[in-house]
């Protein structure tokens, strides 16, 4: 499947956290940390583990940009 | 000012499309390209050139989670 | 490639319209018109034409409810 | 009220999970399921209840697109 | 009809930028310009006019927070 | 830091809901009760107390327009 997103950021999983609905999973991309917040759900059907390979998505219209 | 985005990717920029309306952002992160889609207005009011340091902004419940 | 997003609505491309950076694509998902707005530059790459099977992908997130 | 979303989809509420803060709402939409992750507060103010119709409404700029 | 966004802001319309496919759309919210960026259609179909009450609708997953 | 997000509501911290993982904010501004859904992180980052000034930041991609 190829998907229209136009970001996508190779990493490694970090850390995974539950909570009663809504996860956050932490991948290190590169040497930085990218927290997604998705559905319990979906770390489940995904069988995320920590460790593993696994890719960062994201939309250009929900990326903002930032200078000092 | 601090903000509350959990995804804050350091990167230079590549690249400024401007449309009508809205302008193309890319930046070099860490090797990858990453595509912001703002307004031609933000884009003046930063003054975004080619060439310079900026950062890509990215909420956690606007990303999702890929596997292979 | 399993994305986290919770939301897959196979459907069939209406109408394509690009504009100067964004481009509006319609889909008929079980008689329903549903418009995505994402950029020229994917519609290119995925190489997206009228008549086509096509899928809406919608991170839960980005749902909202209403009722009457 | 009208609303410049350009996505209504109409459903019937499958399943309604609160978690602490945030709940997942599951429509029948067509034969596809649909999720939207809400706040509790939305679910109790909109008094929504398994069974009854309902809607998803998301943003055009929301919604990618994907091919097989 | 009732929607899950939980934030309604009442404003009136300053300003209508068409461009070729998007267009930005300015309210004034209590003396604050809150800038929406929308579909030129969703535009027409609601038959927006400069000087007209109008709502600026968000979603709370959409909402950061920042300090000084 | 500048940012490009067009949307930045100067206001109040009413309430703090932390969640499992997701919290909710309310602030005041300007006399309208405005919600965001951030992460329990970002909260205890930004030392977010209830009375404190603080700003709700929004992109334009993710506002709506309605109208009576």
């Amino acid at each position: 499947m190829k998907i229209s997103a136009r970001n996508l950021l190779k990493g490694k999983v970090l850390e995974i956290t539950k909570g009663a609905t809504t996860a956050h999973v932490k991948l290190d991309v590169a040497g930085t940390s990218v927290t997604a917040s998705v559905t319990n759900e979906a770390v489940d059907e995904l069988k995320l583990k920590v460790g593993q390979q696994a890719y960062a998505v994201i939309k250009a219209s929900d990326v903002m940009i930032a200078v000092d």
